[in-house]
């Protein structure tokens, strides 16, 4: 079997069982897809205390600049209920034009996509005028810690440089084609607690219910909106996303109460403007008091959750359009480049080179009977093909 | 050992082990000190499908007007951690002038003193130029489904009326004589549920948060309030006592958020106006809209708990001074005339004869180490003593 075929590299990746944080014989597989099209395959294991190591590989090839780098994960989340799966998940099942399996299109298809590209490139021009790497993590699903983050700093410490990268993630909503994604909103996340004093309902005057403080709070964040939008970005827009007193007695007045929120925000905002201007909201709403006739300034906290994700967008013009012009020769269709969405591991990569992402179609991505169509995988593997053609050439003349 | 002393009848009262729904012996105990007072005694066994039978006593000396009746119960609260009382909490040991025991105060003391005082009564002066009776039940500190509701009911239908009624409980915030309840606020509880679209934070537009819904309408229930108190009442006063979404996940917003509220209204309103009000403020702030750019209306629902407990205000001036005497004569200490505090059975009693609420010290109620001063037993027997030959005289004389 030649790595050129990419139902064939696909196959291969999905019957190994890589739920994170296991390595589930993936890499290896990749790894023997790799070699012998000439790549030098290092795997590096990441460690944290208190968590399982996680299996990475780094693969290059060729030694000399223009370098271009293929970032994505093998590991993928937990099947769920077999028993509800039309083929079972690490099967690899084909039927109707369509194989089945978890990954398929998250994001083991893009690798296979991918691999058979360069393949048929390297059959069709020999090696490329310039390097080639894989850049693949096992914890893209997971914590995140043990993954792209430690892998990219393991590399770089190695000398690594690159020019340009391409996560290979489903990008699509409905056909292959539609969407390319040139950045991602930031995204941060925190907890704030409104403290009271516990109480009988009945005495209300001996009791401070902390629920008159937190709406205020909560209020102010949600309204009004952060910003309008920026020309490559939708409105940051924050969400609180939970409120929990857990007062089971209807005649108690709670102790404190808190809620939850997180914040897309564009480029308007960095991870730190946001939360001063979060704070700022939060202080404001404070001082003008809880809901209560004597408007008592409201005695808060605010939690930030670890490691906000910080906003990024793509301004390479030569390796959006060497992308783009890709997807429009192949499927004939003109992607609309995007900063929607959640977030992704090019916010790390975006540190160390430019990065855009383009994959397969999202559709049943986590579900129950992932699936792709055999006709997508070969589009896919051509928009790739083509793809590597037009960046060299353009990164060569420039 | 003669019913005239409080300290044996509470003692013997308190070694009934009678926790809520259990009898425990409790009423027996007071059977055996009233029979020979004269009273008939009757016991009164109240079923609800799904709900254990609860004992519940009515006793009676006289057949004639006027007719005073003394209200109470005797189940009592779980003791809690046994292991943490100084003495057990069923045994009445005696400790430096104190009782300790579950329901010392909460209120078989103030059984323990009624019953001595209409002994002493009838010792000194012969049968009552009238009638008293004790309906006393055994769900108080339960459902109260089983308790004084259904077995005043019973003793109408049997042709019991009254012209006044006394109710036992601890009303005495520091002192003996500190308070006389002369009415209490009525209490709504509800749950406002406020509907939205789950969907994932990333893609706002697709979901709808729905505690963007939910705060407008629970701080329009907070604020502003109800009223401004009434001359007899303090101020109506609604607390949102919980919110509770639930969301564990920062990256979802969830589908729907609720929260409950426990309003207690005074005599500016009845359960049926304050609710409207409520379902009123609902409305205009669901119209108002979610705290969206948009501010497309709310869609909620109210849920009102069972059985609102209905404000009431004693107007019986003959009732009140002889109560209010009895404790300017017997302590020194005027008292205050209070609609204070939670909701007690005088909420049912109001609506077949005027009621005043008048006991011992109340801070243990409820705690371990609940206990009464020995003192305070024949302090309070006096003062019950006092007032019931002054009750009878003014009875009489109108």
């Amino acid at each position: 079997m030649s790595a050129s075929d990419p139902v064939g590299n696909l196959q291969s990746l999905i019957r190994c069982p890589s739920v994170t944080p296991a390595e589930g014989g993936a890499l290896s597989a990749l790894e023997a897809m790799l070699k012998p099209l000439g790549f030098r395959v290092e795997r590096m294991v990441a460690s944290e205390p208190g968590m399982p190591d996680i299996e990475n590989l780094y693969a290059r090839l060729g030694t000399e600049g223009p370098h271009l780098m293929f970032a994505g994960h093998t590991d993928v989340v937990p099947p769920g209920d077999e028993a509800a799966w039309s083929h079972p998940p690490f099967a690899a099942d084909i039927e109707a034009g369509e194989m089945f399996g978890r990954g398929a299109v998250d994001m083991k298809g893009g690798i296979a996509c991918f691999v058979a590209a360069v393949a048929r490139h390297v059959e069709k021009h020999g090696p490329p005028k310039g390097s080639i790497s894989f850049l693949i993590t096992g914890d893209e699903e997971g914590p995140a810690i043990n993954g792209t983050e430690k892998l990219l700093a393991w590399a770089a410490g190695r000398g690594e440089r690159w020019d340009a990268c391409l996560v290979g993630e489903p990008t699509n909503p409905d056909l292959l084609g539609d969407m390319i994604k040139i950045g991602r909103r930031g995204s941060v996340s925190g907890k704030v607690t409104a403290f009271g004093v516990q109480g009988h309902a009945a005495y209300p005057h001996l009791a401070d219910n902390p629920v008159r403080g937190l709406l205020p709070l909560a209020a102010a964040l949600m309204d009004p909106p952060f910003d309008g939008g920026t020309p490559e970005f939708p409105a940051s827009n924050l969400e609180v996303t939970s409120i929990d007193v857990g007062n089971p007695a209807t005649n108690v007045i709670p102790a404190k109460a808190a809620f939850a929120f997180n914040i897309r925000f564009n480029d308007t905002w960095t991870a730190d403007t946001v939360k001063a201007e979060i704070v700022r909201r939060l202080d404001e709403a404070a001082a003008a008091g809880a809901l209560r006739p004597d408007r008592d300034p409201v005695r808060y906290e605010v939690l930030w959750a670890e490691r906000p994700s910080h906003v990024f967008l793509t301004r390479n013009n030569g390796l959006i359009a060497s992308l783009a012009a890709a997807v429009e020769e192949v499927t004939g269709r003109s992607p609309a480049l995007s900063t929607t969405g959640g977030t992704s591991d090019a916010r790390f990569i975006k540190d160390y080179c430019s990065v855009v992402e383009f994959g397969l179609v999202g559709q049943t991505m986590h579900m129950v009977d992932e699936r792709v169509a055999l006709a997508d995988l070969e589009t896919l593997t051509q928009i790739y093909g083509t793809f590597l053609s037009r960046w060299f050439d353009n990164a060569l003349l420039s």
